[in-house]
């Protein structure tokens, strides 16, 4: 793969990416959705099949990593050279933050409507009831809509926080690193894709709980930024003190699977 | 495949996937249906099914477009003949418009109860009620069952919705297009088959809040017109107002997928 | 394919439909189920799994059928011979009905709770009410557990529950018929069984409102029979006076997508 | 396979399995998680998807059985030698007991949380009114957090738990074992994988409202010694009584499964 090619799938894929997994994040968030309210299991089918179009359709130029843990794990397993990285990770966080942009083209007028209602953004009797749950509460410290664009943990403790992206991490890298012993080939095969969104489905569903599960250190960065500079009405904070949690304990999750693979199967 | 193949396997393809796409919106709002308030999920999984069933049976004859935007997209790449293309849009028109009958036909007896039923037809202060909400509420300018055929916007605002449109239908025709760098050849294979009808799952989860994701003219057109035939008591308007939006936004959008594939990955 | 591994194919494969279909209308309807209430889709998913499983242990030894439908629409086609039709029946008969026999098993304890509990079968005025819904109201004709075996229909009216059977039906054979054309060859490949799966998944969704989509005939007729012979406390009537419309729906629908498909796929 | 690759594919294949199965589980039960109350149609999504990710990591190395049922099936049929057995099993039951703790470290916090709020710990009235529905309640008889670990029954009698185990295990080895028949090759092919997982899914769905499907000895013992290990405050009993039938059944289903395969298939 020449680097421009690398270069442009990576940016394609990784904004299809978070258009779709963030889009799925406002259609059960946003007022006038007709998707609001749709449930975990809604948003976690959204996630997985958003891995699947965004590797699905940029397999054929970058080998569809899109997720620099996935990259840090190839590397150290030997299938993506070193001096191909930063290729690779440029084009993630410039996707990542194009795909967070594309959500709030897609979904403008909602964010408007659910930004402008005072039953949702003029409530700081009920942020202050909420805060009463103590310091170990997340969800206090978001805007309204910041968890359309980054994630959050439920019970914030740096430590266990960590544990649990490093887990749900190691987890994913350590399944795309077995596609080349599954004889889907390396850079995804078509049968590889299917079944890393739906190994995405369900980490999703078992580790997503305590932290919205990041995975992926851009895929939370880059539309953290984006969040950063959109002009959207009483945003909030973008909750800067987190932002390092989802970067380094996927990419420590990475490191791990890496080892291990190296260590157990190759 | 010739021109008979294309025209029949475009009819029948459509019309199923306009049976199944349209039975589920009408499983999930009409009274005395078993499926009645079952959720987004629900709708979501079957319209993606609904395009697996649909392109499943017609991929053979016509290689499954069932979408001019599909078909334009193609036309653009260069996989369809842009002589075949006044068959293929033939077709798809006819099949859904067939299909929407069949919708009808087969949930003849919760039409009628539905639309018999004054608790459902006889609110006019509950529509008044809806219509505070404004000149930007949709919902408030479509009949009782028009969803159960025609796409309409949570907020109206062209501009809006068709950019929603837009983006939700370049993902689309973007993962059609790259099919054949999957090896899965050009004229959907099987597998392509299943993985296009996952990516419309994810599409409605993801971009499906604003608009209801038409994402193909003539999923809405079609349908449109039947509901404006059909001797549907109590049915109200058509919408027309709103329905050049789902034929030009889709169109649009492959149109920048079509040209945004020629520059990245042809 | 030996009679003798058509029959018992059919037999195997069979059984495991019902008991994994008619389990999950027993997992959400039953007192004491852990799935008690989990909704229409995982009934759909359950059902589309149900064949999946059954289909899939089948195919080695008789092309899994399990359907009356089926084997008319291939042996029009001329799939399957003429000859073996008779073997083909007497298996599915035998094992819709040994599958039927395994969910009352799996679930004793759950039936005995429910059908014992007083605000279960003991609401006669609520009966009564239900009537009131009038000669249309399928519900209020079957007892509290002929769900789990057999279907009926929300409305009753003969001609409409018919063209709602044949209808789902036709799309079920003819996305059959066509696998061969698909390139997965006669008697289901691997992939075809789990798009078959998945397209049934989508018919429950987008056409199991009104009639609860037997779309195969010994699917009703097998279970309907052991709901009348079991020993089941205060299980009220078998509702013989609709069992014929699952019956002959499903087999015209058969008919009608053999007669299209020689048609036009042939 | 050398004893090495199989032990080595069985721990970290049923560390994954487990790890994902009960951390599904605490995803919808525990207090300040993010999927809490999500379902039972996530539950069961979760716990096969669960089944994709393990068996897709070690299906390489091991073959990825994860479960003694699978591998005495196998064994049965000839595809597993009989002195492989031992190796197979310590590997899973390690996996499984690690893959436990695996849970407990990624919801530590919300373990916490959960076990010392006193509206979920500290109710004695209610759990005496739970009492009252009497010997044949499980739920009363197990702690707030152990269904996170191991399967109970709803209602509690020996025998009818140990028919739905064996059905259900029956199922799920039968459908393994025809792999090898449905052109998969043995040792779990890739495609294979995907369905078993789908398999499981439809199980849990159809046959896990008894007993909450255990199907695989393992998956209930190895995180039911876990719990009885873990410093989890107010914790409640282990359930001791109830841990042989869920070993018992699965076997007992696995041999079924085996014997019938040799009769009717091989």
């Amino acid at each position: 793969m020449s680097s421009s090619d690398i270069f442009t799938g990576e940016i394609i894929g990784t904004a299809v990416l978070i258009l779709l997994g963030g889009g799925v994040c406002a259609a059960v968030t946003l007022k006038s959705s007709k998707a609001r309210n749709a449930g975990w299991l809604a948003i976690t089918f959204g996630w997985g099949f958003a891995v699947l179009t965004g590797a699905y359709i940029s397999a054929p130029l970058s080998g569809a990593h899109l997720n620099p843990a996935v990259t840090l794990g190839l590397a150290i397993e030997g299938g993506t050279e070193w001096s191909d990285v930063p290729t690779y990770l440029a084009g993630q966080l410039l996707g990542a933050m194009i795909g967070a942009t594309l959500v709030w083209l897609a979904y403008y007028g909602q964010f408007q409507a659910h930004l402008t209602d005072p039953e949702i953004v003029g409530r700081p009797d009920e942020d202050a009831a909420k805060a009463v749950e103590g310091p170990h509460d997340g969800a206090s410290q978001a805007g309204p809509v910041l968890g359309i664009f980054s994630t959050g943990p439920e019970i914030r403790n740096a430590i266990q926080n960590l544990t649990t992206e490093i887990i749900g991490t190691a987890v994913l890298v350590l399944a795309i690193l077995t596609q080349g012993l599954n004889g889907d080939g390396k850079g995804l095969g078509v049968i590889g894709v299917l079944i890393t969104s739906l190994v995405v489905v369900g980490l999703g569903l078992s580790l997503g709980g305590p932290t919205g599960y990041a995975i992926n250190p851009f895929r939370d960065l880059g539309p953290r930024i984006v969040h950063a500079l959109l002009p959207l009405p009483n945003k909030g904070g973008s909750d800067w003190g987190y932002a390092w949690v989802p970067v380094v304990g996927p990419l420590a999750g990475a490191a791990l699977a890496g080892g291990l693979y190296n260590l157990a199967f190759a």
